[in-house]
């Protein structure tokens, strides 16, 4: 599975290597990381899979979103690249690939130099709307249905600090 | 963000769509998924972007380390796909540039015809050895050390069923 190391190696390592101030994890901080990495990348893998029944890729699906939840349902493809994370190049293969769906559209606005804005298309819009309550049943039972109340808010106060933390951080690039 | 719809789309959608039926996530479960969501992305992105200091991609660094824990430091190419969750054609991609680095190694094991194994080179095992150290205090920084000690017995206590259940599921393929 995905074992970022973050316990001291496996080999003894001497102290002439500096690493004796390392702050390696403790054996709960440990389990509890990789916890947490597994049930991310196991969850992206099965509500992919799930995702694939209606040939759409998990990025696809996440692009079809926050084009639906944009003015006009369209974005510029730089604030798109910065919404989705992606590179600019990435990006624009695969709304290249998702074009030749006819799920989205690319077009320059007149009167606008700052380059291309990618639209979601009617296609594209009702294939959201058609695939949109298979993956919230998903959603909710590979996840959410598995947490009580308590550990749903719980889990919402630890996150929520650091995903402001982390927001700031990729405003300072 | 990442803004998977899992709550009703936008636009009014009439009970002709069936999608009455749709168990669309509250206001509550829809904060903590989006926070879930977000979170995990904008953490593989500021980790990814820390391990770029020292030329590694993330998905390299799982790698170095999967293979550091592997008896005799290697592993059959099949079952590093397995245990990294990437298609075989995408793994073999990563360790060609991998080993253009020099940190792992191709080779096919004698008497045994079951395939290939990627081995970790010294060199490779020394990246991981000077890059753990600053691995880590990132992980720390920006994750575990935001957390008590209760939020991390809560949260590994919420997620450790969950991680057990998605294992399952993939077994199943």
């Amino acid at each position: 599975m995905d074992n970022p190391v973050t316990e001291a190696p496996a080999v003894p390592v001497s102290r002439r290597d500096g690493e004796a101030d390392t702050p390696w994890l403790d054996a709960r901080e440990q389990r509890f990381w990789r916890a947490h990495l597994e049930v991310g990348k196991l969850l992206d893998h099965q509500l992919s899979r799930e995702l694939q029944a209606h040939n759409l890729a998990i990025n696809d699906y996440e692009i079809l979103v926050v084009l639906s939840e944009s003015p006009d349902r369209r974005m510029r493809m730089t604030d798109l690249a910065t919404a989705t994370l992606q590179s600019k190049s990435r990006l624009s293969h695969q709304i290249t690939r998702m074009e030749t769906a006819g799920l989205v559209l690319r077009q320059e606005c007149p009167g606008d130099r700052r380059g291309l804005y990618a639209h979601l298309t009617e296609h594209g819009w009702e294939t959201l709307r058609k695939v949109a309550p298979d993956h919230v049943r998903s959603v909710r039972e590979h996840f959410i249905d598995r947490l009580t109340d308590e550990q749903l808010d719980a889990l919402y106060a630890a996150l929520a600090p650091i995903a402001e933390h982390l927001r700031g951080l990729r405003g300072r690039g």
